[in-house]
């Protein structure tokens, strides 16, 4: 499985993937999951992935292979909405190619992707990339995207993310996610990699990866895992109504 | 969909359901979960259950029909052990007589089922009933078990319940962790049906309803929500690798 958070808010952009792949528990590797491309002072575009590996990483390579081409790419489209229809398409593409000798093995060759970042005159953008290659934009209402096993990680970012959230509260959010994720699915898995990316900064960050037994996201988790304790015994006396 | 937790702890048992059912998002009811079998001073036994309604309800009515009959039943037999394959067989009925009309149409008409209680004599125990009729029983080691939409309400029970938490700091445990489906889950709804059982005290509980509203369910809910939302803005600053 996988686990990947993508954060599209008022200062900018936020995301964070896991790293663990598995064909069965007794098959477990490391992939990285998340893609940065871009020119400096002119664009940044990040990938994060979810879904079958050898379609995820065909995806990608037919990607990378095409920029500086005459193929619509991800380094000359013009707009955030056309980098994920090129995704969307590749997909299609990858789909299409492999597609037809997996037929009736019963393997799910499908994969879907996080498409976020910036293009100089454009806002920040965050799409939503399906395996059928069509796709959906977070909005303020909706500012977060998430792919993989989603749900032990959801709770928190409905109570505590907003999108004007600020971008370190913001990754912060996203940590525990992924640690409540972490503690509930053994098929997601560190290092964790992540991204902030700071709105207008046009930057390409390379990110950093949160490796085992990192001190700060060891702190994190820790201080969360006594906090959820402690808030839990404050709360107030359940009514003998409920306990009779 | 459905959410259940069952808690076999060393003071006793804690069940909580909710009470949403749904045929598509444009058709949703109320039905209880939580049914009570007992005789004060010899035996409680609950059960919760999940899947199709259809499915669960008969084997419910099977079961009651056949209460003070000479057929093995769960006010006859011996050994919560027994209680649990008494429900597993009667699934097992429910699915052979009703599968044969529901096959090649592509409706699921399987239901698992919660089976918890006390008969004098033994301790109490807890078993998780699989759609097959087969079963596991719970251990201090691993003291809950979920049926219906799990995962959302999951980490709050790994992080929190123990085998010695109390009845009462299991019940908020429980109810935080119903907090957290039913905002992530529209599938699962209030009203909640609980009851808390102490060992070896024998009495068949009629357990407690908290309707929407209910003054005390939405005090824990706030106070947790914003006690969250603090916990998150405490945690150290976010080192500037992280962030760059």
């Amino acid at each position: 499985m996988t686990y990947c958070v993508a954060m599209n808010l008022t200062d900018g952009l936020v995301f964070v993937s896991d790293s663990r792949t598995n064909a069965g528990v007794d098959h477990i590797a490391t992939f990285r999951k998340l893609y940065v491309f871009g020119t400096p002072g002119e664009r940044l575009i990040v990938l994060q992935t979810a879904g079958n590996l050898a379609s995820s990483q065909s995806v990608v390579n037919l990607l990378r292979q095409r920029l500086h081409t005459d193929h619509p790419n991800l380094l000359s489209v013009q707009t955030l909405f056309e980098a994920a229809r090129v995704v969307g398409d590749t997909i299609r593409e990858i789909t299409h190619h492999d597609g037809t000798q997996a037929a009736g093995t019963g393997i799910d060759l499908s994969c879907s992707f996080l498409v976020g970042g910036q293009i100089k005159g454009e806002s920040t953008a965050l799409f939503n990339v399906y395996p059928q290659g069509n796709f959906i934009s977070s909005t303020p209402d909706t500012p977060y995207f998430q792919i993989g096993e989603s749900k032990y990680g959801k709770p928190i970012l409905d109570r505590a993310l907003r999108h004007d959230s600020d971008l370190e509260q913001a990754l912060r959010c996203a940590l525990i996610s992924f640690d409540s994720t972490i503690r509930s699915n053994l098929s997601v898995g560190m290092p964790l990699d992540l991204l902030v990316y700071r709105k207008d900064s046009l930057l390409v960050p390379a990110g950093y990866r949160v490796q085992e037994g990192d001190p700060y996201f060891a702190g994190v988790r820790e201080q969360w895992c006594n906090g959820l304790r402690d808030l839990l015994s404050q709360l107030p006396g359940t009514p003998d109504a409920y306990m009779t």
